[in-house]
């Protein structure tokens, strides 16, 4: 990575070279004084882990979701929803967040100063890993150990490491509490009883699953379908570090693909299978390599990955990272080990992508079998299932239970209804063994639940058969395929791979440039007039109106400023194209990264910033078929 | 009203009538079936006042607020903004929103059920005045007054009231509490420590305000500009009626649009002035007459609207609601009266849709003054201001202040810091008082606070003097202009001013049909074969795909129902165009209201769409420049 960051920023250090912190200091500080985010609620000081997003962030975003759901919701036909943020506990309680999303928290014993366990211990361990040269090659073993297995350590394990490393508060150096686990979902109340225990999500999918039934219905009783929602989710991180990548609230878009768990194959899959990127199995991770490219179709076909549609989301998914900017040699997919898997899950891919940071986990990828649906089938009682209408109907065999009960009745009286409903719910086996003893013996001691007690079964009392019985349908409950992507994250990946700084011309300075897709860039185009005058204003405004027209977002600067300042502060902005007015017939349109000139007519100038923003042409392609414009004084 | 409606819905009663309540039975039945909207976790009961939309309704709001950003932020070059939902406590101690966003409850005594304090009284108020035919004109008299002034009683008002009515719990008959304020915003806690408290945000604008200071200098610290955001805000309502158009949980786009309090001009007003539409200014409303047609200028010249740039926006909210389909007859823009407005505010106009509920506020249009900036200034400390910098300096006359050290120090000693302070804090009055008298009489006694006495100062002590400066620049804090958008109830008004049945071709039956303008359309354009045949099939592929590379959002429907069916499905979810492909080298394109159809070539099919969806033909265009088709059996 280092040494990327040396090719990417030019002329730091008086050795050339450029630490990570200091590539990240430098686009965080641009970012910030550009307003692309701002720390959430600064004149107050500020709220860790909230930020708002500044004018050219909030179009980088909207570009973002614009593009999200042109790429998935309306190719693929998905159905997008929009619930509430606010959930009732029932709803959370199902799903297992009340219960289960928790992270394990320590308390300074003094001052009641809160801390993150697991950050305290992998801090503990990075430092004396970094800075103690004493430690014997053993002990560097053990703690790199720890740091590996971090995630997976229990509260007592934590408490127990803890302990013995005499791991104290970091700012007071007081004793630590023990280790227990703190529930990250903002809590709040719905209503004005107080009784009625309510959480802001924390995560979008839950508003999904519970409306299956009607989504089905909607999509004509047909699976495959897909479901997808974009919005809000919040988490109340113990203690927020990591900048725009650990956040208190932040924005979800959430795919949840419902399939028959018994054909998982997708009609679309040939359409990616013969991609290439990098992927890192599971076995790969075990045996310490690293992450290698392989041909996506030859994954699933080699079993690596699980079946087709997570194999095409996994595409797809790669598809749209890399067409909004993302550096694919800094993109991978790495496969969840068996430890980091919930026990319900088939599978999990997460797209990982390198920052200075390291590998983010920025869209994850799981197929989550039927877990969701049938937790919230059984809390509510609402079964949410689907069926496969046969063409023919089928024939199967079906066990039939029968109490005889005029038998029972003579020997059990009042408590023959107990008997017989314990003999109707009977399980397949215990049924065919009951068939078996009473055609060999003839009777049989049986344990009735609601009774506490044996009950002596004749073969008179019972008939037990297996029946022939055609079916119309199967019914069964969907598998779930879900794609998760955390929007801020990758939005700030995003700003890190598009960043670059080059000389001023007189050499003196750095300047900033985001190299932002046209898709992706806040703002598609500048327009200056080259010198402040009235003609060259008026040519601008008619050129800004029909920009404005065509929908692309442009800025018109009639500042005196010299262009070359203009055009820098732009590229800081990540904009493109610049149209320069320097006579009332023709103007010139500069691309950014190039700094390469054309010459265009003043009634064609928004048309073809608009075909090269909207990618209906390249840069390369009008390139050619424009005269080129080059002055040495427009530039720099 | 109720006439209109029976011109909307056809053939309903046996005399052709249609109450309020009955066709809003027949919308949101409609809305509901067809997941415009749903009950939020529904399968768990529901939460009241909690709404998801569905994916057509999901496609109608993404559609309204991008047209929305296109209309507002885009064409007036807005700077948009994107903050938390989460909100620390001291940020809405600040707006007022802790002590003051409240409303009155009253609990039955005996089971703790909560109800909102006025609904119990308007609907006691309501109900004797519809029903009870024994009141006397004197009573009538007075609970139309209480209806008339409900929203300005104070809690011991509307517990006289309550009491002297006997009114009672209405479930139960238990009872009343006092009335009391209940806090609508929905409380949470920030970190795991739960000592920092902090809300859901009620409305979005104070993100807004506390960035004021970035964004002005993201502008180039000039005025005016406006910010905007559209985002989630909560309230936890004591007991929401009116279905999706009071709710828990909401979509708000506001604008703030700050402006020197001395020069409310607007650069572009003369775009809306000659605009006319309904409005309702206070002189109307207090004189008992009803809205009326007036020209937006005039109102403005006439002093009805404060200043220009109020009447700015009230022209471009007509605009924008009228553009989406809103009924401009059913739309009127109203003034508040001056008890309805808060102290500060200088002017606020609401744009009321009328549907079956009445006339729904749905924009508000406020001039705040300088009060929000003000109150975070005073509460955060930092100066939220504005300068205006003059061209050339200019003088002022300003007080100066000189005591004379030495003179003091001898009379005074260890206390001659104090009184040096307490002369310098002097304000302009005061000292020009002291100046007066210490010419005339040579001494005064003066009040020292910090010394708690009163020490005599002679002339030779202070010199006071008014001394002409020449100041740059002229700091003030900005007035604040406010449209404030509630998308949802906007989308709920819409839905009914789009919704008309008509009989179907047999005419055994009633057939809904929402005619949303193109712009609002969920999907824009449904394809069908005529007949299902592998060659129809294709094409209709063919020109979904092209569809799809033209970013048009449609659906493509193989079933093999009959083509009245699939038109009658696709009208009432408002789909403005159907292509129905009949041959293998041309298609049909109907138009949903007119029912109208055209012949197209397969190639250009959708290109067609594309035009009149995205409104750069209109269907009359091209009904002019392509073949008429008709076709009994192709329709209904």
């Amino acid at each position: 990575l280092e040494k990327d960051l040396q090719a990417t920023v030019t002329g730091s250090g008086g050795d050339g070279s450029v630490s990570r912190e200091e590539f990240r200091q430098l686009v965080s500080n641009t970012l910030e004084r550009r307003l692309f985010y701002i720390p959430s609620f600064k004149i107050y000081r500020g709220v860790a882990g909230l930020y708002d997003y500044g004018p050219p962030g909030c179009a980088v975003k909207s570009n973002v979701l614009s593009f999200w759901r042109q790429h998935f919701v309306l190719e693929e036909n998905m159905l997008e929803v929009d619930c509430p943020c606010v959930t009732p506990e029932v709803v959370l309680k199902a799903s297992g967040h009340v219960d289960k999303f928790t992270d394990l928290m320590v308390k300074d014993e003094k001052t009641g100063t809160c801390y993150r366990a697991d950050h305290l211990l992998k801090d503990f361990c990075s430092e004396k890993l970094q800075k103690d040269l004493s430690i014997t090659a053993k002990e560097a073993a053990e703690l790199k150990h720890i740091l590996a297995v971090l995630d997976e350590l229990s509260a007592e394990e934590l408490g127990a490491k803890l302990k013995e490393y005499g791991i104290t508060a970091p700012d007071t150096k007081n004793p630590l509490s023990d280790p227990y686990p703190f529930n990250l979902m903002f809590q709040t109340s719905i209503g004005p009883s107080g009784l009625s225990s309510g959480f802001m999500r924390p995560e979008t999918a839950q508003g999904i699953f519970v409306n299956f039934k009607d989504l089905y219905y909607y999509n004509g009783n047909k699976l495959p379908f897909a479901a997808a929602q974009i919005g809000q989710a919040f988490r109340n991180e113990i203690s927020p570090r990591q900048g725009l990548l650990r956040v208190r609230e932040f924005t979800l878009a959430e795919i949840e693909h419902f399939v028959d768990p018994e054909d998982k194959s997708h009609p679309n899959f040939s359409e990616v299978a013969k991609l290439e990127f990098l992927m890192f199995p599971r076995e790969e991770q075990m045996s310490g390599q690293s992450a290698k490219k392989l041909c996506l179709g030859d994954a699933v076909a080699g079993g690596i990955v699980n079946n087709e549609t997570l194999g095409y989301f996994i595409g797809r998914v790669y598809l749209f990272l890399t067409r909004l900017g993302i550096n694919e040699d800094r993109l991978r997919f790495r496969q969840h080990l068996a430890n980091e898997m919930a026990h319900y899950a088939c599978d999990c891919w997460d797209a990982e992508i390198e920052c200075s940071y390291g590998w983010i986990e920025c869209v994850g990828i799981a197929d989550r079998s039927a877990f969701d649906l049938r937790a919230h089938s059984e809390k509510s009682g609402v079964p949410l299932v689907a069926a496969e209408k046969f063409s023919e109907p089928r024939e199967v065999e079906e066990l039939i239970i029968t109490p005889v009960k005029k038998e029972l009745g003579l020997v059990f009286k009042g408590q023959q209804k107990n008997v017989v409903e314990a003999l109707e719910a009977m399980k397949e086996e215990e049924a065919l063994e009951m068939k078996a003893n009473l055609e060999t013996k003839g009777e049989m001691e049986f344990y009735v639940c609601t009774l506490e007690k044996n009950v002596s079964i004749k073969k008179s009392m019972v008939a037990i058969s297996k029946q022939k019985k055609k079916v119309h349908q199967r019914v069964f409950t969907p598998s779930v395929i879900e794609p998760s992507f955390g929007i801020g994250r990758i939005i700030y990946c995003l700003y890190e791979h598009s960043f670059y700084t080059r000389p001023s011309k007189a050499g003196d300075d750095q300047l900033n440039v985001f190299r932002f897709p046209p898709l992706v860039a806040p703002i598609k185009c500048t327009v200056f007039p080259l010198v402040q005058n009235e003609k060259y204003e008026k040519v601008a405004k008619d050129i800004s109106k029909s920009l404005t027209v065509a929908g692309i977002s442009h800025k018109i600067d009639i500042t005196g400023t010299s262009i070359g300042k203009r055009y820098a502060r732009t590229d800081e902005l990540g904009v493109p194209f610049a149209v320069t007015v320097d006579s009332t017939t023709s103007v010139t349109i500069r691309e950014r990264d190039s700094k390469d000139q054309i010459r265009v007519n003043v009634e064609d100038a928004a048309s073809v910033v608009k075909d090269v923003s909207e990618g209906l042409r390249t840069w390369t392609e009008v390139w050619a078929s424009f005269p080129h414009h080059s002055s040495a004084s427009a530039d720099d």
